[in-house]
């Protein structure tokens, strides 16, 4: 039976959600919405556009949620995740990273014939010239959004005379429509300091906004300004450079993210809607029990982690190898035991996200509905 | 296009291998090859059976292979590793991780009915009672090996007592055929120190063949006693207490088991069969090249990824967010730029391999097959 099967027969019944075959991906559907709704009214209130990171989620389900609530499209970071949610019938999609390879542009030309509003970036003159050539063979124009640097080294060209030079070629290629700039500064979303997150955004914004001031100059206007996180959604509106944001996290939350806003006074914006629920299996030695959830069942680039209900006040977990998990706890207060189950916040959500074949949507304790994650493991 | 189908046009194709599209996950057939010859030979001459982990391939063919070599089963370390291994022909197959809940039971009795020869693993009396009842009514006994403790506490029960009695009321069930005793000390087979990993190891083996002969003692000598890994593949049959093997990891190999090898004469068993080939995607930065492989195309718990080819010497790979890595490499000896790939040996090869929909199995630089990862995701 497929994983997104397993648990199928629990749709609508009472208590279900305390019944799934674990590891699974739960998604509290009410916070969900609240998450989705919240960052909407923000964008509404400042004026600014919302073109949804969709790596965090890779659902075509959640990116028709988001564009109903008024985002543009969605972001994809890969050509294969573009390819998923667009199969998905997603219409409005700007691929994020770079695609280079031959192989590559070959693919994104299929795809730009399928997709009414596909964008993608660029950061090199020559595979500037590379998609260029493809795109005017294609018949059809490719929108091209040229990446800048925000000081990270990422991706993107530092804000400059190369960069002016090569917003000029796209500009001027027969096969491309110069559709703007791209600055993403990953390097700040989760900086602790809310005056060094608003500071260092702030003045990434500030060079971003002289660069389209030189571009206009030239008569280069760019028309769509993209980046943004969660982690500066309420800092870049207010420098009035970026004409849309990119947050993706926002939608599930997560351990890290939750310690951004964690200065006394700080609470975070968004509520976690996304957790991993999990069975104790082994329970032999006094104050440790033993998860199903291990590597396998976790991102583990951002540490441990939270549980959220099914454990005594105080109880870590730790990651236990592969398999297995492994929680900690004060056996004054509860004795865990074999097929008790835990939820736990995640440490970082789009990479856990990419582990799992299928959300399952509660209602309070009810599954609602199984979505299947379309662009899983689509990193190619 | 599915991940499985992106490169299939690349099979057969000469230096098909450097143009796929990647991330792509990628087996040295040759090596894969003499890995498992190595294994078996090692087996055959030491009198002791294998039963290759198949968590680390989560693969049908390479179970098949595996079993052609002379393995007798192999393990899975869920329940629905083992239903997807089923599914593709595998006739024997222990799960060597506790199946403990109401739901989990019945499919574990529903794959019981279809696999010839299926054996499931308990390290707690109640969760004994449940197996039991559940086969008896099922109408085919489950063959059940009691899980033991090596000391590191995540599954099994201690050696004593308990374990006795453990095994006396499965021997007395009626639903259950007792099978013999498992006890796997994954926190041994990484210890670097040879004379650690081999006292340590040995200390295992003497209790647990202190077990067995109380249980002999008892008329409870147990038919199988399985364990062991690839970090002690060569010092467990010394002990002449297990009958098989568990190794997993020698499949494959990674940074981790290499290291595991790296004292002075020391040399790895195994060689690295198992590749994540990634291209270079940005390069604006001098001495640094951005990569289309990041956190999720590399599990990372066991840190950063070692360079095999395709970067200069001394380069060194780290991850750089969810979709990127970064090579920091000196520009004296080449200079990285955008579609060059690189070859990298993976940190950790279970919770990679269960990153990816398929392997893309090479010669030399043909492209040679492509194979589902039938398993990967299956956790539950």
């Amino acid at each position: 039976m497929a994983a997104q099967d397993l648990n199928r027969d629990l749709i609508g019944v009472a208590g279900g959600r305390w019944q799934l075959q674990t590891p699974a991906l739960v998604i509290d559907l009410d916070v969900l919405e609240r998450n989705i709704a919240r960052v909407a009214a923000h964008a509404r209130k400042n004026r600014i556009a919302l073109r949804p990171h969709a790596k965090t989620h890779k659902s075509v389900e959640i990116a028709r949620r988001q564009i109903e609530a008024g985002a543009l499209g969605i972001c994809c970071a890969k050509l294969g995740e573009a390819e998923a949610l667009a199969d998905g019938g997603i219409e409005s999609i700007l691929i994020t990273s770079p695609v280079v390879t031959e192989r590559g542009i070959a693919r994104l030309m299929a795809l730009n014939a399928k997709v009414p509003d596909l964008m993608a970036v660029c950061d090199n003159p020559e595979i500037g010239a590379m998609l260029g050539a493809a795109a005017r063979e294609s018949g059809k124009p490719l929108k091209v959004v040229v990446d800048i640097d925000p000081g990270m080294s990422r991706t993107g060209i530092a804000p400059g005379e190369g960069a002016i030079a090569l917003v000029e070629q796209v500009a001027n290629s027969a096969g491309l429509e110069y559709a703007g700039l791209q600055c993403y500064a990953g390097n700040l979303q989760h900086l602790e300091s809310p005056n060094e997150r608003r500071d260092r955004s702030l003045s990434v914004m500030k060079t971003l906004a002289e660069l389209g001031d030189a571009l206009a100059a030239r008569g280069l206007a760019p028309n769509i300004l993209t980046g943004g996180g969660t982690g500066t959604f309420d800092i870049d509106p207010d420098a009035r450079t970026l004409t849309e944001l990119q947050v993706g996290s926002y939608v599930f939350m997560d351990r890290q993210y939750n310690e951004v806003w964690q200065k006394p006074g700080d609470r975070p914006p968004f509520e976690p809607s996304l957790f991993v629920q999990t069975t104790v299996i082994s329970a032999n030695r006094d104050g440790l029990a033993t998860t199903d959830a291990g590597f396998k069942s976790f991102a583990t680039d951002a540490g441990p982690p939270v549980i959220a209900s099914g454990a005594p006040e105080g109880a870590s977990y730790f990651f236990f190898g592969d398999e297995q998990g492994g929680v900690l706890y004060d056996t004054s207060l509860q004795k865990l035991r074999p097929r008790d189950v835990l939820a736990c916040i995640v440490p970082h959500c789009d990479p856990t996200a990419n582990l799992y074949d299928c959300y399952h949507c509660v209602r309070g304790d009810v599954l609602e509905a199984i979505w299947p994650i379309e662009a899983r493991g689509r990193v190619a």
